[in-house]
């Protein structure tokens, strides 16, 4: 035993008890008759205290070699401080140090060990190890411990079962990039590292086990984008005998209790919307609705008016900045700069403010009347004081280009509160997706989606119109994840394989398994998959994943710490019957 | 809704209750003019009820199509049935079905999905979804998840933190060959799969989450014996300013928790055995302590009466088999010949005989009066009716063909009670064991275990004499875990490296973020890692690892359910800059 306590739960309870403590000296005051060391470890910090008319001329000497993040274990009394700390619940108390021992020394750490650190990112990367030692890394990682458990608890709790599916399993072309593994027993074969348990989930329910879970890695070999990692967490569900609604309600449950064990607060049902609505709302299917700005379209009252361009436009759709009419010139400027960057991409913005004193004027006083602007104000709803800003073009990129901005201001206005949480389930997503690059449909959520009932005719004369019973749960504009209603008759698949361009070949190579598994009973089923990452990420007011993973890679996938990937001795490529080439 | 109750809880409290049930038809008797269906979930079996007197005959129509394996949905009314089934939990009720829907057909199943099915193993791991559906397998699935659950709570109550390590690293030559994963973004480089997270969770240490845990898939490119998988699950764990012994008390915990949850009964201290002592009595490092038959060591008895075998021999050895006496001359010659084969490799068996009557006889009387074979028999404690059995040869040789013999012996006898658990740890194990291949020591456990500290001198001049910080727990016969108190100084380890022949260059290359992170204040630590798969396996009272795995992998480490590994698309190869080689 290294310790009898550790170094957070000392107080003046404790006074005159003889303690074993050991841990990191975070740090050294020398005061020469005096020296205090605060000694850290996971959980908290304690003041021991070297004091010339109480410990030994030797005693004094050693704790002098005292460097910080040295690992010490010390004997010692607990005694009442003098000057109490009473931000620290060990504040009260000191440790008067009797014998000290050095477990372990430390060279000086690239970066300080505290809340605000100086390391910048790359390097606290490469030392991982000791930036987990700062409490915010650490807390992040007990926090996503702790949301874990309850997850499990929860569906537990619920009947659910968590079955383990395999990591090495097979290759499909379909959906993103598999990350790939030779196997030396089988030369010139590969198995696949999973992008989700999907398959595996729906033979299960035909198998029967009809409440499914597991928190479960997956991996997918993208070009990552910031933030996104080749390797995260789903908290991968799947029920038998359910209809949309039955899972939604589980995941309801499931996420309101989250937010009540982190906020202490009840959250009723959840809203819907379902995506054709939230397109033309929030020009997103992820809104954030912690706060308005809702989008209103203006084309009919706009147009006639001998602006060119929003006669031309598709769609002329705004946003009230409620407050905003005090924006001065260059701040308006800068955000018609803002949305004209190359990433946001629009051509320009017209803007109508509505001034305190009820006059209204805009970008284009040119072509509308007051009387006009008047009207328009009034369909935004706008009171004195608002700033209504106005894009137009064609709609589904006008729509993504006014969404951008609407998070922007949401941003800048302090709209998006890390401590409030706004929940919203999207339902009736579009079963396809036309790519124009490849000319053909491809699964919006994945092949085994199920089209709603009423729209299968639709699969026939207008596959881009049918609606699947498909749901995502956002959460403040982040999806926090999704399903679907499966398919389970081998029919319907059949033909849903076909609109997707895939031969009946291509089907039965990649998918003949489970079409096989549907010949022998498969039951009603559907599920979904949250991302774990995210989804504690946003519960603890946060919307960096990285920082929620204990080991992260970076941008180019690669884990600075260990430096992998890494090449590998020949003899080992000479076994796997592989060859490098140029 | 697909159904108001499952088919495992209604009972006569639901008589004359309308309820919807859902399910597979597990039977269907058709008698004529009524007709029962067993409706089958994951939860049990209800006896449906179509009657000529009571139903129309539209349904009885419906009900004649049902065949086996069809899944249903059905309205109807919970009704006291007449001649009841106590063995089943709905045997007192049955639904007078007033509606019913096919929801989806089947084909005749491979293989009857009953308790006792007439699959063969191979058919059923292709059919692996229809082999969950029977009770066996699922049971096994729900009896792991329970298992699982039980051990993150225990855990999770004494403070450790699940973290969650990468999946994909960095391959290292030391021990089992890796599993690796090309990298399409670092051409030429390669991640590798990790056999454990043993460096991970070291780091984790060195940052200071003194009590670390996961449930984890490691993976390991073997070419595989019976029942090892490529992927398995282990109980990872790690904890910082710890001893041996505050390891073994935590996990003995944890297995005692585990054993009284499976028994309903409480386990004390568990027992405690040198390496060496379980090599001298069982010939093993795993004994099975359900039973005696203990090693008996014989060679200053036996040695000087002209028996050259046994002269010459380094060791002989033997046991008691109680009771054994009334083997026939053809049951030991059996015996015999089962030591002789090769997976066994012995030369031959000498017995004595302790007859009833006490007469003791063997097959060396010409070697040894009776007056020897009586001393011999009051070594082995041995009783009239009891059999000895000896061996001779190599002194490590001839241990490890006894100790198959002892365990062939105790599962003849039905010594080996599945519903009896007799744990066991072994400590002090050798630090190193000498490979005859390669000329070097390789380290027993991995290259992190600490030398025993009044051991550390005898690294210089009898490396193989030094004994480890190790400890395994043994549970029935098979080992369970093991884990070891870790080095966590740089010099030591570095001394260590030397020994298994590492070059300072490729310890540096491999463990260099390891070595380097232990400049920077490592604490004291260690830990363990238990194999979940053979874990649950055993407290269920089985030893096959492959029926508690949803989806294994054959002895050719392939997913005959889903034909996995399989060749991959040339455009995959190409994006890999990967060529395969004849």
């Amino acid at each position: 035993m290294f310790r009898t306590h550790n170094n957070g739960e000392l107080s003046l309870k404790n006074v005159n008890e003889k303690v074993k403590l050991s841990g990191w000296v975070q740090t050294v005051r020398d005061k020469g008759f005096v020296i205090w060391v605060d000694l850290r470890d996971r959980y908290g910090i304690t003041q021991l205290v070297f004091d010339e008319s109480r410990s030994s001329e030797k005693l004094m000497e050693e704790a002098r070699t005292l460097g910080r993040e040295f690992v010490i274990q010390v004997h010692g009394t607990v005694i009442e401080r003098e000057s109490k700390n009473p931000k620290n619940p060990t504040g009260e108390i000191e440790i008067l140090v009797e014998n000290l021992k050095v477990l372990n020394q430390a060279e000086l750490p690239p970066f300080t060990i505290e809340d605000e650190t100086d390391g910048g990112e790359e390097l606290r990367m490469k030392y991982r190890y000791l930036d987990i030692r700062r409490n915010p890394v650490k807390n992040k990682l007990i926090f996503r411990h702790k949301m874990a458990q309850e997850i499990r608890r929860y569906l537990s709790d619920q009947d659910f079962i968590e079955v383990e599916t395999p990591v090495l399993i097979k290759s499909t072309p379909e959906g993103a990039r598999d990350f790939v593994v030779p196997s030396r027993m089988n030369p010139g074969q590969f198995y696949a590292l999973p992008q989700s348990p999907q398959t595996f989930k729906q033979l299960l329910m035909v198998g029967g086990l009809d409440k499914y879970f597991q928190i479960v890695k997956c991996f997918r070999d993208e070009d990552l984008r910031a933030d996104r990692q080749p390797e995260f967490t789903q908290i991968d569900c799947e029920m038998a005998f359910v209809e949309q609604e039955d899972i939604m309600q589980v995941f309801e449950g499931l996420t309101a209790h989250l937010l009540k064990t982190v906020t202490g607060k009840e959250f009723g049902s959840f809203p819907r919307m379902t995506f054709d609505e939230a397109m033309r709302k929030y020009g997103n299917d992820k809104p954030d609705i912690r706060f308005g700005m809702e989008f209103v379209e203006l084309s009919d009252l706009v147009k006639g008016k001998d602006f060119k361009i929003f006669d031309e436009a598709e769609l002329v759709v705004g946003i009230n900045v409620e407050g905003a009419a005090d924006y001065t010139r260059k701040q308006i400027d800068e955000l018609i700069d803002w949305v004209k960057r190359p990433q946001i991409g629009a051509t320009g913005m017209i803007w109508i403010k509505y001034q305190a004193d009820s006059k209204l004027t805009s970008s284009v006083n040119k072509f509308y009347s007051e009387e006009d602007l008047s009207t328009i104000a009034e369909r935004f709803g706008a009171q004195p004081g608002d700033l209504m800003l106005l894009m137009s073009g064609a709609a589904t990129k006008v729509r993504t280009q006014l969404s951008a901005l609407r998070m922007e201001l949401g941003n800048r206005l302090g709209l998006r509160k890390p401590d409030e949480f706004a929940p919203l389930w999207v339902v009736d997503f579009p079963l396809l997706e036309w790519d124009e690059e490849t000319g053909r449909y491809h699964a919006m959520h994945h092949p085994f989606t199920s089209p709603k009932t009423e729209d299968i005719p639709l699969m026939e004369t207008d596959p881009g119109k049918v609606r699947a019973n498909a749901y995502d749960l956002v959460l403040n504009g982040n999806e926090i994840g999704g399903g679907s209603i499966r398919i389970f008759d081998k029919e319907l698949q059949s033909k849903m394989f076909d609109l997707l361009g895939f031969t009946p070949e291509a089907a039965e190579a990649q998918f003949g398994f489970l079409m096989n598994a549907f010949k022998y009973g498969a039951p009603p089923h559907g599920g979904l998959a949250f991302g774990l990452d995210r989804l504690v990420a946003i519960l603890d007011g946060n919307e960096v994943i990285r920082d929620y993973i204990a080991f992260p890679k970076n941008n180019s996938g690669r884990d600075v710490m260990i430096d992998a990937p890494a090449p590998i001795a020949d003899e080992q490529l000479d076994e796997l019957n592989l060859k490098i080439t140029e």
